[in-house]
């Protein structure tokens, strides 16, 4: 990723080149901006973190960012929605197999994820800034609710399923609360297998049992 | 409670009257310390929270705090005691009835204290507190492990009893996340007696099932 910038400014009216740099050179700008804000939304949480920041971070004009993604909370959609991609496979673990087999594989999916540092961390730094910060915490309810949740729901075609994929939701999101960010022993330092082997009846049954 | 100083500062080795306000004084300026610390903690979170702020807002001399507490640290942890007052009460709901109950008391103990608006919000605090900052975070890890889980542990005499009580913790921890801070629905209006129906058997079946 280099440092330099985009050949054609879109502020607005005074953009050149009808306001779009060329395709693969706007593709990878956008990254590099989505890349930028999660870096300072895990580094600040939501409310000190600046379109200005960053801008400057990804080494662009703010009007860019602006262009790209709109406001504060657009961007921090956009870095959510990118940080959240592999957790939003979640409802293909749903889909992969028989419905017996589901809470083993919804665990397993989950803490794979955890147990990645790469993924892990920028996944905290949004936990994070959803749990202090209303704005943060309205995005973070609508891409779970309508991109994990409602997908979830649809596959078990039970009449209360989305409380029951919440409530299993809520078993493995406080586990990884208990385990990854407040660190209490034993759970911190157990065996991933021992944990899938104590979860999966647990998911299991939210989810299937009547 | 009223705004009025104490009568005697005790600052180390200045303080009149051997150091010490007459002992219910003494009481009453304590408490309102403790007050003046769990807002400030809860308005500006741990990091942005200092013992000047405290100490303003109580109507008191800085040196007042550090003599009744000492570091921020240490009001944190004292502040932390005071509003999770209610919930360190929790090993006392498996004590008071036969070890097949001990779901449903708990789940009932857990969510009569975050039903509660008076005592949701300052554990709301110390919550969001203890997930953004690890100072904070330690302190709170230290309370839970000593005060609550170890208890729990005594009562259940299994061998890995903590590990169960940490993953019945789970359940409830993230429900309260799912519910009260992030407010995902169905389960943020959902009634209390469903989630208690739904809950108490999994956690009796973390604490006590082979």
């Amino acid at each position: 990723m280099t440092g330099r910038a985009p050949a054609g400014s879109a502020s607005g009216t005074t953009a050149r080149r009808r306001g779009r740099p060329p395709r693969t050179e706007s593709a990878d700008t956008r990254d590099r901006i989505l890349t930028a804000a999660r870096d300072e939304f895990s580094e600040r949480g939501y409310e000190k973190t600046s379109v200005r920041g960053i801008a400057k971070s990804a080494g662009v004009d703010s009007a860019l960012v602006h262009h790209y993604f709109g406001t504060k909370e657009q961007v921090f959609e956009a870095a959510i929605t990118q940080s959240f991609g592999p957790a939003l496979q979640a409802p293909r673990a749903i889909e992969e197999g028989p419905l017996d087999g589901v809470g083993e594989r919804l665990v397993r999916f989950f803490f794979g994820i955890w147990e990645n540092p790469a993924t892990r961390a920028p996944l905290l730094a949004i936990v994070r800034s959803a749990l202090t910060n209303e704005t943060a915490a309205a995005v973070f309810r609508r891409i779970i609710a309508t991109q994990v949740l409602r997908r979830i729901a649809v596959q078990l075609e039970l009449p209360d399923a989305e409380l029951r994929a919440e409530l299993a939701a809520a078993q493995l999101v406080g586990t990884a609360i208990l385990r990854y960010v407040l660190r209490i022993e034993p759970l911190a330092s157990a065996d991933p297998e021992q944990i899938v082997a104590r979860l999966a009846p647990v998911v299991q049954g939210h989810l299937t049992e009547p």
